[in-house]
């Protein structure tokens, strides 16, 4: 077991997650029996990360189901729809969070009576995180492989423990290896906006033992210049039928990098981030956020007065630099729109 | 003339400064006559910029020399060559502070008396910030061809008219576009950990009246993949015989970008940015500056204690991603070793 707490969890009809917004120098936690404040962590993003707000995504239907008013079991599933659609309105990019609401709802329509209902949405939303929790094992074990003692591992953003319910997807290899008595070292991308490899990886590394240091973003080509980098592991937020992967941005930048330093670059998600319904990366819906989240710095203003940001909170990395995707089923290889198909079909 | 104030000028015995760490909420100005008080802001990065940074590295030499003690012309050129090192030491990477020193010490070598050598000195000072102003006017007057009306110009740090004597390397081509009636709009990368681009292009464009919008570094991809992007230009701290290319950490991720993207990478600088006397990238000094000026924005620290930062102030372009590079003597092309050997030979 890592040192590491749970990122979120449901205690006695409540659920408690890490404040993510408040770490790396506070480890707070809210707790709230309430849907709409759950799904307001989703919006604020005091719970990030895709396998998360999927979590945090089921369990909000969960409690909306708890409270639910209606007295016909009928009306209470349009209610129930209803919250679904509030909930997938939060954050457009990361495919888990639509599909864990739905794989919640479906399992609400094969209730009997209203207590049912309840009992189905808690128990599919258990489910989900318990998936995620098992899959993240799984890629930590097949990913561990690509690991070898006194390696330095890149990561950015933070597909860590606390972008999941446990492990995390891309720190999953990490962790095990460490744990089996491999030195791995890791540098992790800062990530602005929200710094969340600085604040986010580098706290949840750092208190499991692991050697980490930060660079800024745009650090990722000297770096690759002047080290000797052997992997690179990143999450992703929705992967395309051909293998498109949109993940933080940021990540097709160091990845095209990767592609010319010949270091290999590998993609750490569970199935349920595969979008088999689209093709390509233009296809995927890339969040915008606004302006005001890059142009000011823990209240300060970093631009003149009329001076604005453009701000994409995701990019999106083509197959043709991917050298694997670590999956809880087992790691692919290109060309992906076969190896997805045969992933899936088995 | 531009709605912009200088950066750097020398009134009556006395250099006056832009503080850039003030910038962009305040206009504030250091006022010195005392060398190492002008030595100290190339160190603290009050000014920076390798052309910005040439011209204060020779003020200072005038200035050191006017205060200079000895009594014998041969002791106060000793005196004055001790002065240079000092200066020299300050920042390693861009070659332009060591060529203004060695200009002004060289001129300091013909004097034939104490009065002369004071004389010699400023003048060849100001000759230096006056080549670095007709030099970027020239820079201005090749690059300008290179945008069309309605282009949007990418560019990174601040090659700005603050990070030289006037008008810039970088941007005297959008400046004199904009001058001539072709609308351009710039992005401009906000360039951690020091926001250059976020707080001193952005002000400096907006100020001068041109459309200007940053990005975070790690959008480069997403920007590219999503936006129309003319042309890039950047400038340069150093450029070695064969045509690598020295500059602020970010300018190597975004050149490999570009050429995947097939935009137009150029790099302005003056000849006095060329070294001549090494080949390669992996001979040019990369500054390594302190883990804390990444790890801490606005006073507060971005990453748990224990964690600190792998920070290097600028990295390398190879000659192969570089589309021209303009330079006031006219805009070379591949091969660079062949087009750099000529530009020095007329």
């Amino acid at each position: 077991m890592l040192n590491l707490p749970r990122t979120i969890e449901w205690i006695n009809g409540k659920v408690r997650l890490i404040n993510q917004l408040e770490l790396p120098h506070k480890l707070e936690y809210i707790e709230t029996d309430d849907w709409l404040r759950l799904v307001e962590t989703i919006r604020k993003m005091e719970i990030r990360g895709a396998p998360a707000i999927g979590v945090a995504a089921a369990f909000s239907m969960a409690l909306a189901a708890q409270r639910i008013k209606a007295r016909a079991l009928n009306e209470a599933l349009n209610e129930l729809a209803k919250c679904a659609e509030v909930i997938k309105a939060t954050r457009p990019t990361a495919v888990n969070l639509a599909w864990a609401v739905d794989r919640v709802l479906t399992a609400a329509r094969t209730a009997t009576s209203l207590d049912e209902l309840k009992e189905k949405t808690l128990e599919a939303a258990l489910k989900v995180q318990q998936m995620d929790e098992e899959a993240n094992r799984k890629i930590g074990e097949l990913g561990e492989k690509l690991i070898d003692d006194g390696d330095t591992v890149m990561t950015v953003c933070n597909a860590g423990s606390l972008a999941t319910s446990y492990y995390g997807t891309a720190t999953a290899p990490i962790y095990l290896a460490h744990e089996r008595g491999k030195r791995v070292s890791v540098i992790a991308l800062e990530t602005r906006p929200y710094l969340q490899g600085a604040r986010l990886t580098a706290w949840e590394l750092s208190r499991a033992g692991i050697n980490v240091k930060v660079i800024t973003d745009n650090a990722i080509g000297i770096v690759l210049q002047k080290h000797h980098i052997d992997l690179i592991i990143t999450g992703a937020d929705r992967i395309t039928r051909k293998g498109y992967v949109a993940n933080k941005v940021g990540t097709y930048p160091l990845a095209l990098l990767a592609k010319e330093h010949s270091v290999p670059f590998y993609v750490a998600a569970p199935t349920s981030t595969f979008d088999l319904s689209i093709e390509t990366g233009e296809e995927i819906p890339i969040e915008e956020r606004p302006s005001d989240e890059v142009v000011y710095i823990f209240g300060r203003r970093i631009t003149p007065e009329g001076v604005e940001a453009i701000y994409y909170a995701f990019d999106v990395t083509p197959p043709k630099l991917i050298s694997g995707i670590i999956t809880e089923k087992g790691i692919i290889y290109p060309p992906y729109e076969k190896s997805i198909r045969h992933l899936f079909s088995v």
